[in-house]
């Protein structure tokens, strides 16, 4: 027997088989073929998607070659058994090759007439190209002669076998494919050939010969001619890729747990490369591009499937099997119809057709754009095929994001220079600017994209006017990127590998420097910063999006508010399905240019009376602002936010004033006066230097300190109802409070805000209804929401801050970390994109369960921006919140999201985001992974 | 009737009244005299401290004028009923007038022999002088007549009816004193004498005439002649005192909640000014000062006992009444011994003797200073009167802190020019100084206090020189705070009133400067700041301090450890009783002069290779830091944290590296590389800017990215616990990951500290036995206890940190809204002195539960400012903790707190903390207080 480094493991296995012992042991292989599976194909656990689906379509009578399924459990226990399996399992094996043997009428290592066979990894989760497959195996020298006096090709022969060996030195010994590739190409300048198909039987012959001298030099052991071991070390070499590097990488990219395991596929070899009645191909049952109801794929004659994937010879739509096989085409358009009415999916399959056979390969659901599945489930519904609910479940709500904005045009071609966070959604293009200023000054007359290495509310305008921001610094709900995503602007934010020099005007990757003026191009959906414009293209929203919306709204019990400050959002937002406004925040109208000297006049105010003056000039701006949001909303409700940022986000940067005094004229009468009141600025600036602006004084603790703020904003929310309800619309105003810990600031500023309206609808005279609430966002609220609740009305979760304070995690610098914690998997996930459930989670509970205890007509909501993310809002949905509040674009994700929610509790329909849900109920138990990790054995010098 | 203003609201109560019903009602009334009395010394809640008093004191025979206690029941019903009383509580007043009547052999508003009555609060907490009494109440022009013929003394007879008049007008009616003292200063010019004493009869008899035209002129009413009217009026003048300004503030200042409401005490009147036979005093049963057992106290004859309080006469000290009237003084020592033996407390008490015989008019327990507390408990309890766990309960933990810390001499006079929060106790003076390296270098010639604006790590060595810290920020867990009390030196912080300007080296109180080198004096244990030289005394830690702390180590159940970074402070803490250190914080060893820029090299190193060189260099300091403590703690455990800070705390201010540029040498040839390091230096700190430092990158997230840093500081732990243990002495570290958030931080960083430590410990060959464990600061670490409590042996509550980002206050920023929080009552008490319990309060309970709940063996400890709080420690007794850990000067108070919260457990021991309690207890329902307010009523438009 073969003795190479990595089949030692294998002998080993015998040891540890005796310490397992040899009674009665569990199924752990399942067959099929012949018509009949023992598996099916609700077992992707176990037998992992692709065994699942070779046992369905067996079951269904689909042609599928034989063989058996060696489960997950197999994978975990050869894990467990530091990389080993029992004796009993080797023979168990044997026995499963003896069917396969049957019904194929050849046998394993016969010489005469040899069976050969395919071994394949099959995962729950398809991981394409990820793990280790090896074909052609069970040949060696002796069934070599065999399978060529069978097949009458010797070339055929020959030239598989040589691909058999090369595949094994590389798959199963570890030998880098390049040492095979050398020898070939040395035959080749030999014979002074071009192609591989060029090359003879002799060629081949040697070929094989030099190949096996290579494997017993890498190794010190001979190729292994024994087709037992070459089946028990390749079966062994699958379990092992599991944790190749770039497997474990495509998990981590595709939120697929590590701890699954892999099945693996031992099945009987068919070829498409025995002559012209042969053929491969693969194909789906609908356009998977468009979702257009056509037979859509290509196929080779006389060839293996690796040829179709390999781009030698062009492939021939499908379409000309009906030519070329009239009969076979027939019998595959037939199989193929079949299996999408019983998966009542789109099918992408792979097929081989076998001196005129047919062989079913693989069939699995087929990946498609969000146009073709929106298409695809409104279609299948038309047929029959599928229930409206069935539908609604399976469009996957992260992909509606790509219909959602301009997008780079998916025909261009480019290459990123740098990768910050997907921080919002679309890509978009323009001349570089380093300053808000520039960007609004710029915008008039170009497109710009706005570069800062952290954007603040000062930038507020700038960032309106650039067709997108890239920023240095700041996670995935820094300022930049929540204000781009309320915007609906794309947005690549902490682009660590950027340095932007706002003073210099330029931008640094590495050495290349990016100057002023400069085009480039962001992708705000996956982070790429480009240099040079990409072409876009806009968003459309297609019949079957409205139509799947409207059948998603049917089902939701959810509601879906959205989070806007102006009424061009709160028209978009409505377009998009929106019931009401969530959180309209009412700072963000502080920042015009006509307003902020008036704001910052408050703000410098040393006594009340001045203060007072301020607000009454901000008053009808406000109103204003509130009559214009009550119109556009027409009668659904809007929840205004009373001022929350801190006060020194309304002055300028203290070395922007400092420069102030060196361009006084000391020569002029007001110079002193100027002086005066630039020096006040100054001291303010200091005076409001906060150093956790976060944990400091915002929020409701400025409406407390100073109610005439909140004073100033009731009036404005309430006259500005009385007078829209005045022309006849509806209003339904709720105001409410943020950052209250405690019952008693609540009950402050709640004293404030009824006096006032109060005292402005009985001076109107008008019917105003109006409710009063708070944010619960601080976690000391979420813990006393019983307190709270016998005062508020409504409850509307900040999750930001909540994940903020719970977590300890600053959005604005967490970025310094969590992208470590991402990567390195110390989080699952970053906590402000989707919430945490099992921390920040219990807060938000909490809240609810509490709330309600003492106010059973608590309305609760949440307005962070987890609002718009899928797999919070399944969680938001579970713990029973009245409605999601998100940004205008996330609105129909929302929708869908919500409704697909209320579906799954209903019965167990197909869960497009399963694979999250998985992730998180098998986090538990890693064994498959934790052996992987090899730690040495540690003793602890303690008792 | 009388028809004043304030008399009006009596009026209304006939008709409320009306609407209450007259049936059947609740017993409002409480008689004492005559030797029985209806009330009990128990019932303070109802009766008031003082009605309880006489009521017990009337039940075991001591001589009380007899009287009623109208219940605290009344005032809130008072209050309720919009300012008003029923009519049957007026008729069932009348009938316990009559009860006295009858005991006293006279008659109220007999024109022959008229009852004169004292009306008199009496609240639960005694608060002295802070509401409205009546005396001589029942005089008018009639009984004036019957009252002179009783007393034969006409002068006696008018001096009491103007001051009765002048009392009722000022108190009840609500007329300025000035107003009668004005009448009264005329009538002396007049009459050319300077003493009221000299007024005639008829002098006094016009005054009489004179002041009731005052009050017809002020309130267009006649004075009330009708004594019922005059009683019914004061009673109510006396429930409304409850909330006048002085009492609420006093309420404020003393931590009583506003809802408890007043009694009102109406007693017959006695005289200690008719003749030689009478007398006044107050004394107390020993020396309230010193504790010493002697009888101690003043009195006059022939007076009344206002003239004792005010000072005109000198009192003679209580043992010449020997002399004067030996038996009543034999009577008045027998009574005050029962009263003592009783009470089982020091009693305060006030007497009058008229015409020889003997009235007590109160009894309480005396206040005391701490020495004088601790030397009559310990007494006590050698004279049998108490038990030890008595003795315990009697000491009021708080009041410890004055042994404990240099203070200002109680005989010194000075005048404080502002005052921030009492942030440190003790006091302190010296040259004021404005930057860290100015203390440092004056502290070793004079004594400084620092000055600042706030204080960072940078100025640790600063500091620890001078003789105490002045900040203008920070609230009282500000950095200052903190590291202050830790030294145990003298703050005052947050003095908002104080302009700090560091460049000009002065600060500025209003128009006042005071610049560098004027001498200063400090209070931490009050807020104070003085300018000039204050004499100080120093703390004494008297037998009888150590005895009752060695009975108090007797019952209490929780451990006392220490927070301690140094071996001096280990050892102060030792001497006070700790038990071990709780929170040992390295980053304080990392400021000395020769370390830092070691620390400043590993951060600015750009590879792992270059950071390591650093930390290789830092090791052998650390070790020997921990060597030092480890044989200071000598066998007694020592939690040590690693790294915690932000590094950007360890770089120098940006500012001062820039003026570094300025001071280069441009032809020197090393110009470039030192201008090159500079830069480095600048773009470090640009990089390291943290928007909210609180919730950055900082705690175990510094040991997550930089291993090496985590690897370094085990090794010192381990290496100095092998060498100590090798030299024959026990250690044992516990090692403390700081800010753990999420399991898996905790197990990145357990993994590292075993391995090291491990590795350590086998090539040492030494017996150590370490533990690790994590703090619990983040609330979604107490959240998720129990994933984390598996692969930890021990949480350590960083209760700072936790109220930080439960409440979302940031304790270097929060003093700008927390003072006037406080003040207004929106939160009960500064967070960060006392832990709230209703909010943080749960997360710690929380934390314990879910952590003990998968793991029992599980050690849970407080190391947070909390954990030498005396209310804060009750909670974490009642919550289950293990240990408390506090600053080496708060030992002492938490060792006496901890054995209090085991003794309250127990059984029903007088709690002298209970006031706080009650506060708590009866926080939901605020009737008197909310009546007070008298908001108007308020309608909203809206269902």
């Amino acid at each position: 027997m073969a003795k190479s480094t990595k089949a030692s493991k294998s002998t080993k296995s015998g040891k540890t088989a005796k310490k397992v012992n040899s009674k009665a042991h569990p199924k752990m292989i399942y067959f099929f073929g012949g018509g009949k599976a023992e598996g099916k194909g609700d077992m992707k656990d176990l037998l992992g998607g692709k065994g699942a689906g070779l046992a369905e379509m067996t079951n269904i009578n689909i042609p599928v070659p034989p063989g058996f399924t060696i489960t997950t459990d197999t994978c975990h226990m050869y894990y467990e058994a530091d990389m080993s399996l029992p004796t009993w399992f080797e023979k168990d094996m044997k026995t499963y090759l003896t069917k396969m043997e049957k019904i194929m009428g050849s046998k394993f290592g016969d010489p005469k007439n040899p069976l050969l066979v395919s071994v394949r990894s099959g995962a729950k989760f398809s991981m394409p190209g990820m793990m280790d497959t090896v074909l052609n195996l069970g040949l060696n020298d002796e069934t070599l002669a065999g399978f060529i006096e069978k097949t009458k090709n010797p070339r055929f022969g020959y030239d598989n076998y040589r691909r058999f060996i090369s595949m094994f030195g590389n798959v199963v010994l570890g030998i880098d494919k390049d040492a095979f590739e050398e020898v070939i190409e040395k035959k080749k300048k030999e014979k002074k050939i071009k192609k591989d198909s060029s090359l003879q039987v002799g060629d081949l012959e040697d070929i094989v010969k030099q190949f096996k001298k290579i494997i017993k030099k890498k190794t010190g052991e001979e190729f292994p001619e024994d087709p037992y071991v070459q089946l028990a070390l390749s079966r062994d070499a699958v379990f092992r890729s599991w944790n190749n590097p770039r497997a474990i990488s495509y998990r981590r990219l595709n939120n697929i747990p590590s701890n699954l395991g892999t099945a693996v596929n031992v099945q009987a070899m068919v070829y498409g490369n025995m002559g012209n009645t042969s053929g491969t191909g693969v194909g789906f049952t609908r356009d998977p591009g468009s979702g257009e109801k056509v037979f859509y794929g290509e196929y080779l004659l006389n060839a293996q499937g690796e040829d179709v994937v390999a781009g030698i010879r062009t492939p021939s739509p499908i379409i000309n099997l009906k030519k070329d096989m009239p009969d076979v085409f027939k019998q595959l358009k037939d199989i193929t119809d079949r299996l999408e009415a019983h998966y009542r999916d789109v099918q992408d399959f792979e097929f081989t057709i076998q001196e005129g056979t047919l062989y079913m390969l693989q069939t699995r659901s087929g990946k498609r754009t969000v146009q073709a599945a929106l298409k695809i489930a409104t279609d299948m519904v038309k047929e029959g095929l599928l229930s409206k609910e069935e539908a609604v479940m399976r469009i996957e709500a992260p992909q509606l994001d790509h219909l959602l904005h301009p997008r780079l045009d998916p025909k261009a071609k480019y290459k990123a220079v740098a990768k910050g966070l997907a921080a919002s959604p679309g890509a978009g293009s323009g001349q570089a600017v380093f300053t808000a200023e520039d960007a609004v000054k710029l915008s008039s007359k170009k497109k710009c994209i706005l570069v800062r290495q952290e954007t603040n509310p000062d930038d507020i305008e700038g960032m309106n006017a650039a067709a997108g921001i890239l920023t240095s610094r700041g996670g995935m709900t820094s300022h930049a990127a929540v204000v781009a995503r309320g915007m609906g602007k794309p947005c690549v934010a902490g682009c660590e590998q950027i340095r932007v020099d706002e003073k210099k005007k330029q931008f640094q990757i590495g050495k290349l420097i990016i100057k002023e003026g400069e085009i480039i191009t962001i992708n705000g959906s996956t982070g790429e910063v480009i240099i040079g414009l990409v072409p876009t293209i806009d968003p459309e929203l297609s019949g079957e999006f409205a139509e799947l919306m409207k059948w998603a709204d049917e089902y939701r019990r959810l509601g879906v508010r959205t989070n806007a400050d102006s009424p061009k959002d709160s028209l978009k937002a409505i377009s998009f399905g929106a019931e009401g406004i969530g959180l309209c925040r009412t700072e963000h109208m502080f920042f015009s240019e006509e307003r902020l000297p008036i704001v910052q006049e408050m703000i410098l105010a040393e006594t009340t009376v001045d203060r007072q003056a301020a607000l009454d000039k901000l008053l009808p701006f406000q109103r204003n602002d509130f009559k214009k949001i009550f119109e556009a909303m027409n009668g659904l409700p809007v929840t205004i936010r009373t001022l929350d940022p801190p006060l020194h986000e309304f002055l300028p940067n203290k070395e922007d004033v400092e420069a102030r005094i060196d361009l006084l004229d000391k020569n002029s009468e007001d110079y002193d006066d100027q002086l005066a009141s630039i020096n006040l600025m100054l001291t303010r600036i200091d005076d409001l230097h906060e150093m956790n602006p976060m944990l400091g004084h915002r929020g409701c603790r400025l409406g407390i300190v100073y109610p005439e703020i909140t004073e100033m904003q009731v009036r404005a929310i309430i006259e500005a109802a009385c007078e829209v309800t005045k022309k006849g619309k509806k209003v339904f105003p709720e105001i409410m409070i943020p950052l209250i810990g405690h019952i008693n600031e609540y009950k402050n500023q709640k004293e404030v805000a009824e006096r006032i309206a109060n005292e402005v609808i009985s001076r109107r005279k008008a019917k105003v209804k109006y409710m009063i609430g708070t944010m619960i966002e601080i976690p000391r609220a979420a813990l006393t929401a019983d307190e709270i609740s016998v005062e508020a009305e409504f409850f509307s979760f900040g999750t930001n801050d909540l994940t903020q304070m719970a977590m300890g995690f600053s959005r604005d610098d967490a970025g310094k970390f969590l992208t470590y914690y991402t990567d390195k998997g110390i989080l699952p996930q970053d906590p402000f994109v989707t919430l945490d459930a099992t921390g920040v989670g219990q807060l938000v509970r909490m809240g609810i369960e509490k709330g309600r205890s003492t106010n059973p007509k608590l309305k609760v909501g949440i307005c962070g921006e987890h609002g718009g993310d899928p797999e919070s809002i399944l969680f938001f949905h579970k713990v029973g919140l009245d409605y999601v509040s998100c940004s205008p674009f996330r609105v129909p994700i929302a929708r869908l999201v919500a409704a697909q929610a209320t579906l799954m509790e209903k019965d167990s329909l197909a869960k497009p985001t399963k694979r999250k849900k998985a992730a998180k109920k098998t986090a538990a138990k890693k064994p498959a992974q934790k052996a992987a990790a090899k730690k040495p054995a540690k003793k602890k010098a303690k008792k």
